[in-house]
């Protein structure tokens, strides 16, 4: 089969899951707080459910990797060379429960752990990015590209403060924002990482970072994406980006040795 | 004249001005960079000549404080008792030169220095956000209501990191955020004080505060619709709105003490 046919395959299961998703988010406001908790918790579920059983029967040899089936597992597969489905069938739930519309659909697919293809979908704006390795990023059918900003005092950043509520933590985190923010323009939080890589690419916003994040089904796809728009997907130290470790920094084409300069006088 | 037509004639002047901001929105990225800083100035610039325009016609006898004139002037004139049109044409400038899509207009009227009159407009979303003092808050013509959560450990906070590059703003900045993250669910960041005063509006956030914003139009109009919608808007302190002040903290109905607690404790 053809990384398009594989392309098409995971564009039907965003499309589907992007309904149901769309769906639950427009009842959040409706239901009780215990219900509202259910309704992520259902809609999370349903979409990787969707999302796998789609997949797997267009690519029953084919490995997957997914948030909701990971957490059930209490561990994350390891990644192979075999072709592999890498799945956050919702990102941005805390956005979903309060009805923010920062969420989306996340389908990446690794062959030889590679970063293959990459479908990111956002339901509620009607934005959908994809991306095939060697051939080009799109958002909604258009060619997309990372911005041609050049200085970092006029750079546009986005990043999350993430779950974690520990002091060293929050002080890493925020320490890490005050020093950035004497050499950036100004940072965006908008609550899902896909989105905020995708951001990068068509050039909204220039780079973007966040460590401990929840595992690899969120830079999946992006990073394809990303990348494929000519914008650079690395560890913040400025080495390798590596899909398994939680750590991740994008920027455009221009700005990844000034932005790991500043990244790594943070650490 | 009734409030209703104030608000119908705020309201024809913030979509012809979306007209013209959504034109430049998606030119910016075709634009060299010193053409993008014109073309902000000329889209600021000409919005607001349009909306003052388009208000004075109807309203010859008004006052107006807008964020393009009082720049030129070098201050803010005084706040009176008299009808006065507070505006701002495009908050969220850096946005819009960033093609990220958190922008609107801002009208607001004041009537014996109450926010009586509040429209804010979100032309590349097709957001509009209307009040009037007494009179509920509504988007796209549908009623809305701030959110009911009463747990902070559940809220959802906006806010942003203003323009100011001194040690002693960023380190109050960053250090307020510190110390608030131990007690909220989480924070967003997206550029646009008006808007993030219709999130919390609308239930999307729950909490919002920024000290040292640009002036009176970027909160004229939210404070109308906030208000109306349930929520509270006060200085940080607890203390009284001031709209002259660049200072505001709103939050829905529920949570306005607690979090003048925990914004005390940031102090």
């Amino acid at each position: 089969m053809s990384e398009e046919q594989f392309l098409d395959v995971a564009v039907e299961a965003a499309k589907s899951a992007g309904e149901i998703i769309r769906k639950g988010f427009y009842q959040t406001k409706n239901v009780e707080h215990k219900g509202q908790v259910d309704l992520v918790t259902e809609t999370d579920k349903a979409c990787e459910d969707f999302i796998f059983n789609h997949l797997r029967k267009h690519f029953p040899d084919h490995k997957f990797i997914g948030e909701e089936t990971s957490a059930a597992l209490g561990a994350t597969a390891d990644l192979t060379d075999e072709p592999t489905w890498i799945v956050d069938p919702l990102d941005g739930t805390t956005n979903f429960v309060h009805g923010f519309p920062f969420l989306c659909v996340s389908i990446g697919l690794t062959i030889g752990k590679i970063p293959t293809i990459g479908v990111v979908y956002n339901p509620i704006m009607n934005e959908l990015f994809t991306a095939i390795h060697g051939k080009g990023a799109f958002l909604n059918g258009s060619p997309i590209k990372a911005s041609s900003q050049d200085e970092l005092v006029k750079a546009l950043l986005v990043t999350e403060v993430g779950t974690k509520r520990d002091k060293n933590t929050l002080d890493d985190t925020t320490s890490r924002i005050n020093k950035l923010l004497y050499k950036i323009r100004s940072i965006r939080m908008c609550g899902s990482l896909a989105l905020n890589m995708c951001g990068v690419a068509c050039g909204r916003l220039d780079l973007c970072y966040e460590m401990g994040f929840g595992g690899p089904w969120d830079v999946a796809a992006g990073a394809v994406i990303l990348q494929e728009a000519g914008g650079h997907v690395f560890d913040p130290s400025g080495g390798e980006f590596d899909l398994m470790s939680r750590r991740m920094a994008g920027s455009n084409g221009l700005l990844k040795d000034k932005f790991v300069k500043e990244l790594g006088d943070t650490n």
